[in-house]
């Protein structure tokens, strides 16, 4: 198997670093801005990769949607399979993606795209086999994690634990992506659409970042026995309804979901049969990350896969009667219950769905609720 | 696909359940002591299984070493594929079960061995495939976790739990083999053998069980900040050595491992490039071990798999220099420390291996040590 690697940052260069030991899959060619001396000789432009009869199969890191998406369809178009770790543009073109991939006859995957290292898509595919998933779900945003986490333990404000974060490379200069939500939210919905079968607005499903959490929010968690991480969710209802929320959450110290910490992620599924199945691992970094990468080439080489999905149904979030409580903290820092300083907690706010309660006492950014 | 079922108890009935909403996999015939009535044009002898042509694969559910592993010799012989559910058979014969099923060139599965629904092998087979297995472990027992959640959570004793295990079907009459840990060291030695491609002969690996565990050992856990779980650890060192020990074992709250209760497991590796992964889910019960049954027929279907090892070099345990702590219980109730009444924890018996004393400061049976 040659393969090309569009994109020789982090992740583009960890996979050239774990290839080395793999006979049967070759690096032909690389296309990116800054290709390191030591690999000149791989230095193509994108036409040349198209053209190459050789390579059957790009890998694309670039992230972000343009030009990524672009390229990915210039390769595609070519002929030759596709495998990314770019979850933006997984969750915004996949369908388009897959049915050019169809057309053409190879594959297009993306294991690398939700939870880093961990094989998350490729389990949820199989376990989708045999059983139904009704609901999916977890930690899936190592840099959020990394900031609560740090909050938590040693009391600091977020301001002061993202500088430090981005000093050391866990978060990006502009770090929005990660903090408000939107990379988590990127995650749940590729995996939403993969257990369901649908396709999902990524932004019509509701999110709430960390930006706004605050020592005071966290304490008033640890006073009901909890703490706080960025949980993803999304459930099928019997009735074929899809709820669907990212957002910060109390949830109990005896959860599982309460003993991940740093850069860990933890996702989590629900099947009919089977129950509760959970994947942790490192859901970020170099080696997870460009392993996972690898492993779809695996998969690929060995023709053991093509797509996640079976099926695109237009689908739309619909949480209108998703029973939780809220917190909310009190923007003027008046004493507004018995209950804490500054701060309430609602009662729930429909009759259904009590036993989520506990998870979904989230902590809402002040200006959206 | 058709197939033939060989015992038809809790999970081969699980398994013909399933397989009504598979169309592609059909049940021809089931060979077990007792047929239940509706199935009884299904029932057969092995003599006809064997020579039925029709037949490419058989389920074994019987249990045990004797009848099964002959039975499962001679489906093989017969050129069929066999999926087992049978840790027993596979923890003392996979050598030779391989050697059979390759000189036959058939498929020889058994996810359903270790972790009952968790698909831990086909993981483990999977992380191999890119990278290097260091350690392997976890939680793999569900009758051991259950007693011991019921002993911490309601201050039970032993002996009151196990019976009311008993009587709610979660423990066998004979409960020897969960209690001691034989069951648990089965499934840590089928993992060990396939994340470092050995054979480590099954009697020679250390194990203590949970028989002895009183309300005073969890007490003098919980005073450290830990708790009690049967624990399965194998490691492989960097000179090739394997450690490896299946114990109850003092853990920090903190760990993960310290919050699989009931009957859950939760099963851990690490490698060389990705990090730690973790796997929970249902370790015990019908329709989880039932499903990991159909997704190795699956699997051989689709030709996707063929055998979990790649090789069987002899290995032996080897923990001469395993430092740990170890909680001695004082068999004669006097104070033999200051730090608890009825028990002592000793210094680390060796110098090495310093990062693993947490996990295993081991609540070791008296007779033993």
């Amino acid at each position: 198997m040659k393969i090309a690697i569009l994109g020789f940052g982090t992740i583009g260069g960890g996979v050239e670093i774990i290839l080395r030991k793999e006979p049967g899959i070759t690096i032909k060619r690389i296309f990116s801005r800054h290709v390191p001396a030591a690999f000149s000789a791989y230095d193509s432009g994108l036409e040349e990769i198209l053209q190459d009869e050789e390579i059957d199969t790009a890998v694309e890191t670039l992230g972000g949607i343009e030009p990524a998406y672009s390229y990915i369809c210039e390769v595609l178009r070519a002929g030759k399979n596709v495998v990314t770790a770019n979850k933006a543009v997984v969750a915004a073109h996949y369908r388009e993606l897959a049915a050019l991939a169809e057309e053409k006859n190879v594959s297009f995957r993306f294991t690398a795209a939700v939870g880093g290292g961990i094989p998350w898509l490729p389990n949820l595919e199989r376990l989708k086999r045999a059983d139904t998933v009704d609901s999916v779900g977890g930690i899936m945003n190592a840099t959020c994690n990394l900031i609560l986490s740090r909050m938590i333990r040693n009391g600091q404000r977020f301001d002061e634990v993202l500088e430090a974060a981005q000093e050391e490379g866990y978060a990006e200069r502009d770090p929005s992506a990660d903090i408000d939500g939107l990379d988590a939210r990127r995650k749940l919905v590729i995996s939403a659409n993969t257990a369901f079968d649908c396709v999902l607005p990524e932004e019509a499903v509701p999110v709430f970042g960390i930006r706004h959490i605050r020592p005071e929010d966290l304490a008033a968690a640890a006073a009901e026995g909890k703490t706080v991480r960025l949980i993803n969710r999304a459930f099928r209802e019997e009735d074929g309804r899809i709820r669907i929320l990212t957002a910060p959450a109390f949830i109990p110290c005896a959860e599982p979901e309460a003993d991940v910490w740093e850069t860990g992620n933890r996702i989590c599924c629900h099947t009919r049969l089977g129950g509760t199945y959970s994947f942790g691992g490192q859901g970020a970094g170099r080696f997870p990350t460009a392993l996972s990468v690898v492993q779809d080439l695996h998969d690929i080489s060995q023709k053991k896969a093509v797509f996640y999905q079976q099926g695109f149904a237009p689908a739309e979030p619909d949480n209108h009667d998703w029973a939780t409580r809220w917190y909310i903290r009190d923007a003027f820092g008046s004493r507004i219950t018995d209950w804490a300083d500054t701060a309430l907690i609602t009662q729930q706010l429909t009759e259904r769905l009590q036993a989520k309660e506990a998870v979904f006492a989230a902590v809402a950014e002040e200006k959206k609720l």
